[in-house]
C-alpha cells in the first residue's frame, strides 16, 4: 500500500472542570488527509485546502508533515511522503483543529510503514505537531483524536494517559461562534495563582465527572459540569456566553462550557433530540450578539482515526 | 428493641489528592456505642471509655449525643436516651475519631426508631457532630464511616455525596504515630492561595484514582497517590514523614500519604501480605525518630456501621 486516505476527529479539551487533562473526540467535524510514499527522501505538503491560506506549507511547520517527520527520526527509517489535507474544520476554532491534522497525518503514515506502533505509540509524535502549532506538545486535543472517547492526561512527566470509557448515550453539541481568540491570549488571561478553596471545589467536580462517566451516571456529569476557575475567565472573550450556556441547559442539556480554549462552545446532552434542541438554542442565543456560528450534532467518537481508503 | 449495640469504623479522608473530597473506612479500628431508649426525655451520655477523659460528656458538645438531639429536632420526636460510648481509637490521629463516634450513635438511635431513615439521610446529622468536634460540618469522615467504601464529596452546597466502587483487592495500612497534631494546626498552616499549575498536577491525580478506583485498576491507582499541595506542607508536622513513606512504598505499597489532618499515615496494598509488609516498614522508620506508633492492617471497609447486638 502507497497511498492512504485517513480521517481524524475533532475534539473538545477541558471538558469544563477537567482543565488541560481532560477531552473527547466527536465524529464530525474533523481533518482528512491523504498520504504517499514517494521515491524521495522528503516529506512534503503538496497541498492545503480549506484553511484560506492561513497554514504554513514548510514541512518543519506545519503540524501535519513535523509529525512524520519526528515519526521517522525515531523508527530511523527514510522515506519521503506526501501530504494532501483536507481542513474540514474552522481553524482556531477551540476544537483541536491542528491536533486533528497532526493524527490524520500520523496515524496515515504508520500506516504505510506497515504499522509499526499502536496509537497509545503515536501520541509523542502527535504531540510534536501541537509543539508545532501553539509552542506547547499538549496531549488533551491529540489524546482524544487519537485514542477515541474521553482520555484522560494524568500527568505529562512521565507521560500518563488513560482512556475513559464513555458513556453510551452521551451527545455532543459544538457551537463555533464565528470570532477570533488566539489561544496564546487566552492562556494568557489566567491567572497564575489561583484561591485553594476553589481548586477544591475544582476538583471535586473532577472526580465526579469521572466517576459519572465511568458509571455511566448522567445526572452525575451534569452536576460535575462546572468550572470554576477557568471559565469564569475565558467567558469573557465570548460574547453572551452566560446566555448561549444558559440555553443550552434550559433546552435540556445535561451542562455547557467551553471546548477548549474556545470560541466553541460544547454541550452534553443524553441522546441526539437533546443535542439538538441545545443546538439550536445555543445557535439562536449566539446570534442575539449579531455573531454567526457554525453548528455540529455528534455522539462521541469512540473509534480515533477512520482510514477512508 | 430498647438496647442495640453499634461499632461504626475509623476512615481515611483526603486519600492522597482528593483533599477535603474523598475519603474511605476501613475494618479496624473503629467505635462502639451502646445506645437505649429511656423514659425521659433527655439524651445523656452516660459512661465514656478510653479516651482519658478527654472528650466533654454535655450533651450538646459530644458528638455521639449532639446527633441524635438533631436527629430527634428533624423528626420531630421526644425520646429519651443514654449513651455509652466505648472509644477503641486514638483521639486526634487523623482517623476520623470523632466521626466514628457521631455515625455509630445517630446510625444506633435511627435502628431504635424503627430507621425512619436510609444512611445517606443520616448524613447531615452525622456532619453536626462533626460540626461540634472541630467547628465544621466536614463529611470526608463520617461520610465513609456511615456508607462504607470510598466516597466523593463532590459538593456541600448542596450537600452532594457520591459512593464510588472498591477494588476487591485493596488493603489499608495505618500507622499512627505517637505525638499530637491539632486539626486547627493542620489546617491553619496551609496556604490560601496555591498555583494554578499545582492545581492542575492535582486535579489530574484526583482523575487517575477515581478512574483507577473505579475500573479497578491498582496500578493507576498507585501513579495517582501525589498531593503535591497538601501534603508538602502538613507532611512537616510529622517528624520522620518522608522516611515512613518511602518505606511503605519500598515494601510494595501502591502509594502512601497523610491520613486526615495527621498525625497517622496510610498506605493502600494490593493483598494483606503487602500491607503488613509494608506495615512493619512504617513502623520501624517511624522508631527511628524513638516515636511509638500503632498499627492497623485491614480490608477496605465496605459496610459501615456494623450492629454488634
Amino acid at each position: 500500500m502507497d497511498t492512504i486516505r485517513v480521517f481524524a476527529p475533532a475534539t473538545v479539551a477541558n471538558v469544563a472542570a477537567g482543565f488541560d487533562i481532560l477531552g473527547f473526540a466527536v465524529n464530525a467535524p474533523g481533518d482528512e488527509v491523504t498520504v504517499r510514499k514517494t521515491d524521495s527522501e522528503q516529506v512534503v505538503m503538496s497541498s492545503i485546502t480549506g484553511d484560506n491560506g492561513k497554514l504554513p506549507t514548510d514541512p518543519q511547520k506545519n503540524t501535519a508533515t513535523i509529525v512524520i517527520i519526528k515519526l521517522l527520526e525515531h523508527l530511523g527509517i527514510q522515506q519521503g511522503f506526501e501530504i494532501e489535507l483536507k481542513k474540514q474544520m474552522p481553524l482556531g476554532s477551540g476544537m483541536g483543529s491542528s491536533a486533528a491534522s497532526a493524527v490524520a497525518a500520523v496515524y496515515a503514515a504508520n500506516q504505510l510503514l506497515d504499522t509499526p506502533l499502536s496509537p497509545m505509540e503515536l501520541l509523542p509524535f502527535a504531540m510534536e505537531g501541537e509543539r508545532a502549532a501553539c509552542g506547547a506538545a499538549h496531549a488533551d486535543n491529540v489524546g482524544p483524536s487519537l485514542l477515541g472517547g474521553f482520555v484522560l492526561i494524568r500527568s505529562y512527566d512521565p507521560l500518563d494517559v488513560v482512556t475513559i470509557p464513555t458513556p453510551e448515550s452521551l451527545y455532543c453539541t459544538l457551537l463555533h461562534p464565528q470570532i477570533e481568540v488566539l489561544t496564546d491570549d487566552a492562556r494568557k488571561i489566567l491567572r497564575k495563582h489561583i484561591l485553594l478553596k476553589d481548586a477544591i471545589t475544582q476538583w471535586g467536580n473532577v472526580a465526579g465527572l469521572m466517576a459519572g462517566l465511568i458509571m455511566s451516571d448522567y445526572e452525575l456529569i451534569g452536576r460535575s459540569m462546572h468550572d470554576v476557575i477557568i471559565e469564569p475567565v475565558r467567558s469573557l472573550l465570548i460574547p453572551g456566553y452566560d446566555e448561549i450556556k444558559q440555553a443550552a441547559i434550559d433546552a435540556g442539556a445535561l451542562g455547557c462550557s467551553i471546548s477548549g480554549s474556545g470560541p466553541s462552545l460544547f454541550a452534553l446532552s443524553t441522546s441526539e433530540e437533546l443535542a439538538n434542541s441545545a443546538g439550536e438554542a445555543m445557535q439562536n442565543a449566539c446570534s442575539q450578539n449579531d455573531i454567526e456560528s457554525e453548528l455540529y450534532i455528534s455522539p462521541i467518537n469512540k473509534q480515533g482515526p477512520k482510514i477512508l481508503d
